[in-house]
């Protein structure tokens, strides 16, 4: 997608940002945490400017280009700087640490537009007689890599997905719609909007990502538990490969063999570019509630979770528990008031403190919300305090979802400002059973603190929550913070952040936990593939990659192991 | 699965049927809708003695049994005539009609029963080196051909999975269960109920089918509305094909790539055998309670029936909607009764006339129930009523839900007694969009009708119902009856079935329905695979099986065409 004012050396767009305003304790609360020399807002390191960064020549010559452009046009193949920029990474740490330091030397050679689903499956044919690989890009959020061009000799094209936008078709009674996979999730909420529907898939990229690139990465919206993960949304789907067109049946279930349309969704680009998918909608709700709950540990409040999850008369559209340390990080980025709301947050506090809770001391903040309508909500709402309340929980109100709402897709803006910081900051997912979130949560914590200190980040920050929940288990979600190494060099930052990320994914894997539960393989994952998949099922994706792109013109070094 | 006193010519076992005692209306009202000659009942054909059935000399020889005996125990390996026969064929109208005729030209050459994983292994190894065809065979109740042996020199091995029959761990926190693939309706269900759980998993097959073959098949029972199709239970799965075991993780969701947990659902025996799989199961349900319901007419029960399901208040096991005829075959299959029940039953007739309703000329059935608790039970009645109500439907109260309910498991047998008597029977489904439901009944009901009287059935006899159904659709499941054409010649039987099977296939991919819901392909719906999923789809199969199963030791013909 192209969006205006593109801030293409971070999140979103440049007149954008995660205020700190008046969250007047975040920097002291950091400091602490991280153990960040006094200095620290002095050592500012700012991105370098575009004027500076050179990029390497095009790898496509000039009879190359003049045959790409008669075949889609003039216009439709860009190849000027900020565009080649802007789509050689995707929106990881590990990407923005080298192009905030104009690190590019492997951009893609031009970028290109094509118009429909006849141009895709003519480019596709043509990179394949040219040697040229070809990346689909939609929103270009990833943060695994999953669109960052190979190296080496052979040209690459990127292939942006924007004018394949629209919602092609409404099928009010049978609740589905057709959906072009360039589609952006505005452009696609606005579209279902005019029949009173909604996809409801929501996730923190939600802006700036595309139906094609969740259906290509398993996506799961923050709505996930009221509908679904991508997979479950889609319905059938349509996929150009270089050895033909794929499309799956219309039809809400069948028997017939291996689910193909399972083999597109999660595809990540290697097999084909998917262009458009039949999705399962809903009536818009009338009403959104959310609200917040504080529960006197991490441990009782996913108890308090299961039990809702598990519960047959409720119908949640989001749960998300924090654990002692994220919700003190909350409470760290809280904004403080002045004169009579400022009496009202020491009320509260005391209110807080009165019910044994401390928001910065081991409570657990869990946000949990209704999408419906106004008779429905009050119902709803009536089993689930009354499962909360069986486990200590505290009711806190509708400002603290409110203001979860507010700050769901600004939140990696942030990450922006805590680079300029010099501060090392990700977040990493997985999933599990029930039966052993709490162990997987322990030793997921524990590495990536010793991997922070070990990688010379200091005493690190590690807060989790659960999210994406199911009733046999649920999705659990780490933000880890450190100092980064004192340097200029991005690819020693890179290799800071690949000591601690390499050391997270082998504890999942060793301690029962999914490889990813939303955010997909891209490059970063691929070498623990094996470990989730094991070689036997890494040999059949192998041989359906050979069979679906027999010239390897697809987004190679993706997905698969090399 | 071995039974004691099995019927081996047809449905279940030999001391079990479908009684029509009492049931006083129905053969007068198959001669009038079949147009049979009076002296039916004289034209029995019954099935031939096992005496007076020859088979074929085992194309493995004496030192090929020897090293098989050696690889899994003499007792292990079994060739008598009945295991033979018992497992030549599955339970479609196609295989009983040759079974009965003591048609058998092609059974295995053995039936093995392996202990376990390891044997599975090695004897898959073994069938390899030595050029042997394996067919997995849970209960054998495929109604497509599945469990066929292929015709040829090759030798061949029917793999029984009965020895693999044990719940092997329940996690209750988490709701899930590791089963072994062998394990029976029953057999998962009484080791599941020590635990208070259930999986909720009842094909028309129950008795006599198997947890592998379910997932092999992506079966669904009779309350998949309540508790999902058999691939939304399947959590995690586990199967040994020639090149290797493949295992998924027990996590609830992930995204790691195309859904190796999908190609392995479905894939009916080719790729390997399934040995377990760790399943969703839910707190056995304190009570079920089923009723039914009588609409205006077919139309305006899917018009309720889709109401229903797009109701997120409701939480509904079971939902079955007939049409008119298959709402007059059941009041044609009703018990008739003597004195005071025969005036209830006058009266009952009565009501249903006050309400403009007629059980035999128009009005459509629908059976509909909860699985639950006595507190929550009545509340969801309550709205599934509030939207019957509004589409014209009468509440006929729970003999009907008690009476379907008790002959849920006994129709096939009712088949048993239809070919005795020289009756063509057989079944079929689909599944559609909403949108699109009464578009593909109205045409595959006229494309049945048609193909009976062209292929010499009499004006035949063809009934509907809707069930398995889903926010965006629904299933449609055909009954169809005529004439057998007089022949002894069990291949004459089979080609006007063929004739028929075949217009019903077409007409439902050309209205677009899919190739099956939950019967699966096998061998009678391979030629159409192509229809459903498009050649690219058939290649990423082909490709799929040859890296699974290089040697094509596993099931061949089954599943992808020719």
């Amino acid at each position: 997608m192209d969006i205006g004012n593109p801030r293409w050396w971070g999140w979103g767009t440049l007149d954008a940002t995660y205020s700190l305003e008046g969250r007047l304790g975040f920097w002291p609360k950091l400091h602490e945490w991280l153990d960040l020399p006094d200095d620290t807002p002095e050592q500012e390191t700012p991105p370098v400017a575009l004027e500076d960064i050179t990029l390497p020549a095009s790898r496509l010559d000039e009879s190359g280009f003049e045959s790409l452009r008669r075949l889609l046009g003039e216009e439709a193949v860009v190849t000027d700087k900020q565009a080649r920029i802007q789509h050689a990474y995707g929106k990881s740490y590990r990407d923005l640490v080298r192009i905030r330091a104009g690190h590019i030397p492997n951009p893609p050679d031009a970028v290109v537009y094509p118009e429909d689903e006849a141009e895709i499956a003519a480019l596709l044919s043509w990179a394949a007689e040219h040697a040229v690989t070809v990346i689909p890009f939609g929103g270009g959020s990833s943060v695994l890599g999953g669109v960052e061009p190979p190296t080496g000799e052979r040209p690459t094209l990127t292939l942006e997905m924007a004018k394949l936008n629209r919602v092609l078709s409404v099928d009010p009674e049978s609740l589905t719609a057709r959906v072009q996979a360039g589609a952006t999730g505005p452009g696609i909420e606005a579209q279902l909007h005019e029949h009173g529907l909604t996809l409801g898939h929501f996730p923190q990229s939600f802006e700036f990502s595309t139906l094609g690139g969740w259906i290509a990465t398993r996506a799961a919206g923050q709505n996930s538990i009221g509908y679904g993960k991508i997979e479950d949304m889609t319905q059938a789907v349509r996929m150009v490969s270089p050895a033909g067109i794929i499309e799956t049946k219309d039809v809400p279930a069948s028997a017939t063999g291996p689910s193909v349309r399972e083999l597109v969704v999660g595809s990540e680009g290697i097999f084909g570019v998917i262009t458009e998918a039949t999705m399962r909608v809903h009536p818009r709700p009338e009403l959104q509630d959310y609200r917040g709950i504080l529960l006197h540990s991490f441990e009782e409040g996913i108890a308090a979770f299961r039990e809702l999850m598990q519960c047959k008369d409720l119908r949640l559209s989001i749960v998300r528990l924090s654990d002692a340390p994220e919700t003190a990080g909350y409470a760290a980025l809280a904004h403080e008031h002045h004169g009579l709301r400022r009496l009202f947050d020491s009320l509260a506090q005391l209110y807080v403190r009165a019910h044994r809770h401390d928001l910065d001391g081991g409570s657990a903040l869990m946000v949990l919300g209704f999408d419906g309508d106004r008779q429905w909500i009050p119902r709803q709402w009536e089993l689930a305090l009354e499962i909360c309340r069986e486990h200590g929980g505290l009711l806190l109100g509708r400002a603290i979802g409110r203001s979860w709402k507010r700050d769901r897709f600004t939140q990696p803006y942030l990450r922006d400002t805590l680079l300029d910081r010099s501060i090392l900051v990700d977040t990493l997912e997985t999933a599990t059973s029930w039966s052993n979130l709490v162990q997987l949560h322990t030793a997921l914590a524990r590495s990536l603190k010793a991997a922070i200190a070990s990688n010379g980040g200091g005493p690190g920050y590690v807060m989790n929550h659960v999210s994406h929940a199911y009733e046999q288990g649920a999705s659990l979600y780490a933000t880890f913070l450190g100092r980064q190494i004192p340097t200029s060099d991005p690819l020693a930052k890179q290799a800071q952040w690949e000591g601690i990320k390499g050391a997270a994914t082998d504890a999942i894997l060793s301690s029962g936990g999914t490889l990813s539960h939303h955010h997909g393989i891209g490059r970063d994952h691929a070498p623990w593939l094996k470990g989730e998949i094991g070689q036997t099922g890494i040999d059949a994706l192998r041989a359906l990659k050979l069979a679906l792109d027999p010239t390897g013109t697809m987004n190679p070094g993706i997905l698969l192991p090399a």
